[in-house]
C-alpha cells in the first residue's frame, strides 16, 4: 500500500519544509485543496520545481470546466489530478481524455457519491477511485464507510482511502487492501513530522 | 433581476479591466473558479481592494473543509461565497454558520444535485440557490433544466441561474422569475464588453 501525504492549511514554504522531512517515507505528495485555493497554481509549480522526481498529486477537486482545470494542473507540474465523482459523467470523461493526452494519472474522489454513481464510475478503469470521508465529519465513520464501499468496489483495480486516517485505524485500512492510503494531519500536524511519517511507513509495510 | 458577471480564464489584471468596463451595468461581480484555482485568494483580495464598493462573489465551490474555505474567502474580501449543493449537509450547515457569523451571503450551487437533495436544501432559506448547467455541457439544455427545477423550487425566495446564458435565451430566463442571472462569456468574451453588458442590462430591465 502506497502512502499519499496530504498537505493542507500551510504556506508553500511550510509545505516544502514538510516534504523535505517526509519525502523518504511517502510515495505521493498531495498538494491539498487548501493550498490550491489559497495560492493557486503557483503551489503546484513551486513544489514540483523543488521536487521534480516525486509524484505530485494536485487535489483541485474539479466539478466542472474539466479541460481548463486539468490542462492547467498538468502543465503546472502535477502527475495526478483529482475530479469529483459527483461531477457529471461528461466532466469526468473530459478529465480522463486530458489525463490520457498528457499520459498522466487522475483520481476520482467518491465524496458524497451515491452507490448508483459509484457503479457507473467503474467504467473509468484507468482512474484511481478515492473513498473519502469528509473532513467536516471529523473522521467519524471512516471504518463503516470503508466497509460499505468495499462491498461495491472491491474488484476495482486502483482504490485509495482518505479522511481521518490515523495510527488507531491504519490496521483496519491495511486489511481492506487499498492501493493508496491518504494521510494528512496525523502526520503533518504532529510535533515530529518525519518520525511520524516513518512510523506510518513501518505500520503500512509491517 | 440582478446581473452577476462571471469572470473566468483571465489574469487578475484582465479581470480588473473587464470590471472597469462593465461595473455600471452589473450588480454582482463573480470571481470565477478558474481565477481562484489559478491565482488563489490573491484574486479576491486584489479585486476587492480595487472595487471596495461592489458586491464580490467568490465562486470557490466548497465541497468539504467548509469552515477553513469560507473564513478565508470572507477574510479576503468576498461578500458572497459558494458551496456545492452536492456537499454533505454538515458541510453546508458550516457554510451557513460562517456566513451568518460574518453577516455575509452564501450561494448553494445546484450542479448535479438530485431532486431529493434540492428538496432538503430548501431548509437553507437564507441562501441563494443557483440552478447551474455545467459549462462542460456547452449550454445545451439550459431551458429544459430551468423548467424542471422551477417546478420544485419556484417558491424559494432567492434563486439564481447560470450556465450558457446568452442573448438568445435571456428572455426565457426573465419570464422564469429568477432573482439573479449569471452571465459569463456572453459578455466577457465579446469584442465590446461594455456595450454587451449594457445590452444585457437593458434586456433584463426592459
Amino acid at each position: 500500500m502506497k502512502i499519499q501525504l496530504a498537505i493542507d492549511r500551510v504556506s508553500i514554504e511550510e509545505a516544502i519544509d514538510i516534504i523535505e522531512k517526509t519525502a523518504s517515507y511517502v510515495d505521493i505528495i498531495e498538494i491539498g485543496t487548501s493550498l490550491i485555493k489559497d495560492f493557486g497554481l503557483e503551489s503546484i509549480r513551486k513544489i514540483k520545481q523543488k521536487f521534480p522526481h516525486n509524484i505530485i498529486l494536485a487535489d483541485i477537486k474539479t466539478i466542472d470546466e474539466a479541460e481548463y482545470e486539468f490542462e492547467a494542473a498538468y502543465k503546472a507540474g502535477a502527475d495526478i489530478v483529482t475530479v469529483m465523482g459527483v461531477a457529471s459523467l461528461e466532466t469526468i470523461k473530459i478529465c480522463k481524455k486530458v489525463a490520457n493526452k498528457y499520459d498522466k494519472e487522475y483520481m476520482i474522489d467518491l465524496l458524497e457519491t451515491s452507490q448508483e454513481k459509484q457503479e457507473t464510475l467503474k467504467q473509468f478503469n484507468d482512474a484511481i477511485l478515492c473513498v473519502h470521508l469528509p473532513s467536516d465529519m471529523g473522521g467519524k465513520g471512516l471504518e463503516a464507510l470503508i466497509d460499505s464501499v468495499l462491498i461495491e468496489l472491491s474488484d476495482f483495480p486502483n482504490l485509495a482511502v482518505a479522511g481521518g486516517v490515523s495510527i488507531s485505524n491504519i490496521n483496519s485500512i491495511k486489511k481492506a487492501n487499498f492501493q493508496i492510503v491518504i494521510i494528512g494531519g496525523a502526520i503533518t500536524k504532529q510535533e515530529n513530522i518525519g518520525a511520524m511519517a516513518k512510523k506510518f511507513k513501518m505500520l503500512v509495510e509491517g
